[in-house]
């Protein structure tokens, strides 16, 4: 993806986070950009398009800031759900904006197969890190690797939502996630 | 609460589910509810109380309809939890508007101490079900009851909005947390 384009999507993320999917307009994201609102309209052609390219973009945010660790495989999948939480402003907006755009496909269905794919994509990732740890002895070899994944991926939508409203902080947000996992996954001592 | 008061709140719920907080535009609700705005006025004085009135109803509606259900405490969190979800449009209009406000509150801290108190009541009601589980002998004695209720109301809306979404089924959602639940809680057999 070009700079330019990346930077104002970027934006369109921030505006989303701010004021909502519904409240998100066109100039204010082009002002945030510094660019005009025709640039925008030149990238994207329209709203609709707008959205959906900051969802798929939110998602490659998130896969890179959330990294592809090494180790076993219950700590890779401890790793990779609870850097979904960091002190860190990007991170921050990336999550608030994805709750926003996640919520408003609930009654706007245009956003729907975006929001799905992109929710299968990081369930699929985190099923596979499972599968990993079954091999290599770390997970219990009993767990439905993908039932676990879509219930882990669930629990750091909900952690995040308290920790973005104030309620958890990163650290007490990042120790559920952990223990969480572990209760899930570990295999028992023989 | 009057009838009268009830209705408007339920009118401002759907709004609120349907268009969003920052969408909710008091005349809409006022002619959902089949009276004029001034009325909506006249009972709720400005538009933030509004917001807040509503969010404490969509608390009492829940605690309504998730039930206060007998049995052994294992059993009673299950049903608990799982009654969070139904195939039922004042439930999933309830879920949607909370989901909503919920996250309007990121930005907006006007909101914030009513949906952390709201929350914080919700966890709190589901540790005592614990605790009395740990009495029973449902539930492990060694579950940290206060921890396990944060996370297991935080998989409730993870996994709420992934209903809410079309992703997963009712039957599917309420199994996932049936099954969470129990890896959480239980008792391991002697």
């Amino acid at each position: 993806m070009s700079d330019r384009r990346s930077a104002l999507l970027d934006a369109a993320i921030t505006e989303i986070a701010v004021n909502g999917t519904r409240g998100m307009r066109i100039e204010l994201v082009a002002r945030r950009a510094g660019v005009s609102t025709a640039l925008i309209y030149h990238h994207f052609g329209d709203r609709a398009t707008l959205l959906q390219s900051a969802l798929e973009h939110i998602g490659d945010r998130a896969e890179a800031y959330t990294g592809d660790p090494t180790g076993a495989g219950l700590e890779r999948v401890i790793t990779v759900l609870a850097n979904e939480i960091q002190d860190d402003d990007a991170v921050r907006t990336n999550s608030a904006a994805w709750g926003e755009l996640r919520d408003t496909s609930i009654f706007d269905h245009a956003l729907r197969p975006t929001i799905t794919a992109l929710t299968r994509r990081w369930t699929d990732d985190v099923a596979n890190i499972i599968g990993h740890g079954q091999q290599d002895g770390s997970i219990d070899p009993a767990v439905d690797a993908h039932a676990a994944a879509v219930r882990l991926t669930a629990l750091v939508e909900g952690i995040s939502t308290r920790w973005l409203t104030g309620m958890l902080t990163v650290a007490e947000a990042r120790s559920h996630l952990a223990e969480s996992t572990a209760t899930m996954l570990r295999r028992e001592a023989p």
